[in-house]
């Protein structure tokens, strides 16, 4: 290297800057002077600037948590958010290393939909009743002293203490338990706290410790979910949640959807890169709320985890190829017992992991977990209809005899993505809406904040108030004339405004376009065609459908009745419908709770039928006829076309 | 530091060099000039140096194996053993790094014993009869291609396909081999070979690769000895032994029998020490096993261990310590079954391991599992006796319906430890010898070598050849006058000449001193007081033993007659007397070919009840009425009275 090359060397490195992108944890080494967004690209991460880095559109939007910038003035931000240390990446020019979070990735906050009020209020609606008793235990005893005369090992003395006092057989025991076995009896006088993992075969001591009171113990329920994860801390000994956390999904910078997430998982080490993703993000979760709660990491010993297939086969490193190639095979359904030090979740190295089983590979144990939310399988002689409106959207109809599902591609507009102003059910998410006369909007923002966005739930409600209001068409096109006071143009947008810039957190104008209804119909289109086409299988008419449960991430309140206005919903009686929430955090929670639902949830994945709907030549006829506002036969909508007459 | 310090230390450094030991792997850095003796000294190996350095005993003799050395000439040593590298470690200057191997600690070279000569001779004897049922299973199958009307999940055809042709139910499925499920299935057109651990509970599929042709399988069955360690590499598709290793017990540099070990062990980080030292030992050997037999140590499944307790726990790197104080309980007397990954072996990771369980800290797997080479647990009847006599004696006597057993400290005398001319059964060793009339040595050498030193058998027959020839008298003492002729006298040694160094191996005298006269006659004391008081607790004469089995490290030929002169063996018809062996690995290879024998040989664990000799008054008369040759009362043994009428 002669000098020229090496003082240019050296130039470089010291001009060189590390970004690290929160909640990512991914960090970038990049020169001086390139923007931030140049950086974001850099290290592949989903930061959107649809106006190409102008400085105009304000989507580049993050937030600086340390070190110094120099940024360029920017008519898209308001001086109030500028103080808080957000700024434009594409106007941001690196001079230091810095931190840098995506707010549009920033941890979610999920109301935890399980509390004993949900309980109250729904018990008699739950397939998985609420019972503690989790395969895992902690126990307390004294194991007497050993004498000249009975002399038994350390292993056979406890064995029998737990058969004598507790009736428990079949006892097996873990290696590294065995290592401290010897210590822990002897340190307070024979006064030992256990933990037992139990199953049908038998009960697996899995943990000892000297202790004169019984040793805590905690589970988590833990939902996968493509675009985010969920989880909640629960003390086994009075089934209390105790903790909740959920945040974007890491691996969303690989992939959207599951199909890009597999196509990623193609190149060498990306299957493992996926997996580490998923893995890093729960562990995120599990620490924060046990550290809210505070609850120490290695007293959790089960997990409940329920996800889509291909979540599963992530969360696990396995192949996922498979599933997206016909004849569409997972390597497994029914998952077996695995050991959290396999996987690498941050609890307890001898903790135990069970996740929901699989249908297929288009339905998944999110979907077999939810049904314990619902009292499908407790009564064989109504009809349910189960919907889970996710990016994927899957139906299951049937009762405790019969199961019937399929699976639709509805895209993920309900939550908030590929919607100009959509956004998951959090905090500044606008959740019920309402238009005036004047067409100006009423609205309730979750945690009363500034509106962000809207959440499924407010994009139903505003779907349907514009189509009830005549500001759109059956077609979901725009009423010119009608519209016209509330139409906004700005650099290359157009739509309908539903807040002004100085009223939203942003400080942009909210609004929702021509293409973001297109979208919106499309998805609900989706739903409801598959609903019907699954019906058509099953030889029913909607109107035998005794309850209507609805999973998803809408957020907490779903208005049915803007719901069957655009035709998301069929036109039935209004008490049919329930609204679950996330049913598969919940049904999680279930099988944490008691085992009797983990053998629940097998069942339910034995006995449901599986129905493509990609090979049902009906299905596209279907489809099309459900492109409109509510539908091209209003006929099926009387209800709504009353508001016409 | 000032400059004459670092000068110090600069010309320390230049001057250090490392040494490494062998078989030990021991290095350690030392100062040029001393000797390798010191150096020996200062890693804690046991090289002996009865003449304390001085270049005249021998004892530490060296095989140097690479790197440069300056020797002082000695007496000791013969031409043709320098020319071999060899050196007395007390008289060698280190001026090189070096590596050099201990001879006395040499890898042993054991005779498989459990050959299918061994089988063909003993079948009728032999509890634990050879039955190829191997709880380690391979098998081929070719799993038919997913279709769309067919596409259950890859673990759900395969356990179906096991179902269907195989019969085998209650399957479940290892984590690791789920990761490679899916491209396992599809490289050779669906045709792959698995392995199955199978247990009565359920059968666990630790292996899928794809293949055409049937997936070897391996195990290992292996015995810990306090001293030694010894080891077979079975095919377990058609039960042949296809290698053999053994060695010391690299744990032995930690101190020589049980006690010193659990005493070693009582320091920080010292346990894991021993732990690892035993596992490097088996590693070791099992490496050198399938280098022999070009089998791959991934083929390896299986593992059937046994040792005593102690070594048991040492091996699974369980505290020891209350093995050994009073009331002498062990963590564990029935081992679960263990991963291989957990342990370390290095096999399959996959791999599984089976340890013999023990009965009470003192009578280990080593003895249940020797009890299955006899047909003790076959015949209801017949009573048996069963003597394994290591450093630690174990007797069992019972028959199928009862079972007593005992221990006692005997000594390694018949191992060939604490005898100044002693040696393992291994090449060079004289396993038989008889004096003619003018009490020269007539010898059979192991391998047909200079003799090196005398074996367990050679002993006991040296012993009772110096007796019947009146060399010694009953208390083992020379008869000055009839012995004269033979004793020789040399640096501070008296002793019995058995062969001159100008024929012998190492080039030096081969004697038997008073001392180890003494040492022998206590030895065999102690097996037979034993003996004699386990008969009393069991209200039985010596003849109404019907067979009388014996196992232990004797060598090939262990002469009964000479046995029963010396006292050792009771004076019984000679054909009631069978001599196993290494009984402990043969049980080990037992129960590795077929899994009935796993039970069985927990059954006898369960079965045995341990009787503590030294609460018994009665021990301590029986044992000083033993140290005669053959007894004080010679009416007990009538057929050795005769000879001296």
């Amino acid at each position: 290297m002669n000098r020229i090359m090496r003082n240019k060397k050296i130039q470089k490195e010291k001009h060189e800057f590390r970004v690290k992108f929160l909640p990512f944890d991914t960090s970038i080494d990049i020169p001086s002077g390139k923007s931030i967004l140049e950086a974001a690209k850099k290290a592949s991460l989903p930061l959107k600037a649809s106006c190409g880095g102008k400085g105009t559109c304000g989507d580049c939007i993050v937030q600086i948590i340390s070190g110094n910038y120099k940024k360029k003035p920017s008519a898209a931000l308001s001086d109030q958010l500028v103080s808080q240390g957000y700024a434009l990446a594409c106007q941001t020019e690196i001079s230091d290393n810095l931190v840098v979070e995506l707010p549009q990735f920033k941890e979610l906050s999920i109301k935890s939909i399980a509390d004993s009020r949900f309980f109250d209020e729904h018990k008699g609606n739950i397939s998985g009743i609420y019972e503690l008793d989790p395969p895992v235990k902690t126990i307390k005893l004294k194991l007497p002293s050993p004498t000249l005369e009975d002399n038994y090992s350390d292993l056979k003395r406890l064995e029998r203490e737990l058969q004598k006092k507790f009736s428990i057989n079949n006892l097996s025991c873990e290696y590294p338990v065995l290592k401290k076995l010897a210590h822990a009896v002897r340190e307070k006088q024979g006064n030992i706290s256990i933990i037992l993992f139990m199953s049908k075969e038998q009960s697996t001591i899995i943990e000892v410790v000297p202790a004169l009171t019984k040793k805590k113990v905690y589970g988590v329920a833990c939902d996968i979910g493509t675009s985010t994860v969920a989880l909640h801390l629960v003390n086994l000994q009075d089934g209390k949640i105790e903790g909740t956390a959920s945040s974007y999904n890491q691996q969303i910078k690989c992939g959207e959807d599951i199909i890009s997430r597999i196509n990623y998982a193609q190149k060498p080490r990306r299957l493992q890169e996926l997996h580490d993703l998923v893995v890093m993000t729960i562990n995120h979760l599990l620490e924060k709320a046990a550290e809210s709660a505070r609850v120490s990491l290695s007293d959790i010993y089960y997990a409940s985890v329920s996800g889509n297939t291909t979540m599963i086969h992530l969360f696990l490193n396995l192949e996922p190829r498979y599933i997206r190639e016909e004849p569409y095979v997972p390597t497994l359904n029914q998952v077996p017992i695995v050991h959290s030090r396999d996987v690498g979740l941050n609890m307890n190295h001898g903790g135990r992991i069970f996740c929901s089983p699989s249908v297929g590979s288009y339905v998944g144990g999110d979907i077999t977990a939810g049904l314990l939310c619902t009292p499908i399988l407790r009564d064989s002689e109504k009809i349910s209809l189960f919907i889970d409106a996710g990016t994927n959207g899957e139906l299951v109809v049937g009762n405790k005899d019969w199961l019937i599902t399929c699976a639709c591609s509805a895209g993920p507009a309900f939550e908030g993505s590929g919607i100009k102003c959509g956004m998951p059910a959090t905090e500044g998410a606008i959740e019920n809406i309402k238009l005036n006369q004047n067409g100006l909007a009423e609205y309730n923002v979750i945690d009363n904040t500034k509106s962000k966005g809207l959440c499924g739930s407010g994009l139903v409600d505003l779907l349907a108030e514009l189509f009830v209001h005549g500001y759109i068409d059956r077609h979901g096109k725009f009423h010119e004339k009608k519209a016209k006071e509330r139409i906004v143009e700005k650099e290359n947008e157009r739509g309908f405004l539903i807040e002004e810039g100085k009223k939203s957190f942003w400080g942009k104008d909210l609004i929702i376009t021509d293409n973001d209804i297109s979208n919106l119909i499309r998805t609900k289109g989706a739903v409801f065609s598959a609903c019907s086409m699954l019906l058509k299988k099953a030889g029913l008419r909607f109107d035998e459908i005794d309850s209507f449960y609805i999973a998803g991430g809408f957020g907490q309140h779903l208005n049915v009745e803007n719901a069957i206005r655009i035709g998301l919903l069929p036109d039935l009686r209004r008490d049919k419908f329930h609204y679950l929430g996330n049913s598969s955090l919940l049904g999680a929670y279930l099988i944490l709770l008691s085992d009797k639902n983990k053998d629940f949830v097998n069942k339910i994945a034995d006995k449901i039928t599986y129905i493509e709907l990609n090979t049902e030549p009906a299905y596209m006829n279907e489809y099309t006829a459900a492109l409109f506002l509510p539908h091209t036969e209003m006929d099926l909508f009387p209800s709504v076309k009353k508001l016409f007459i």
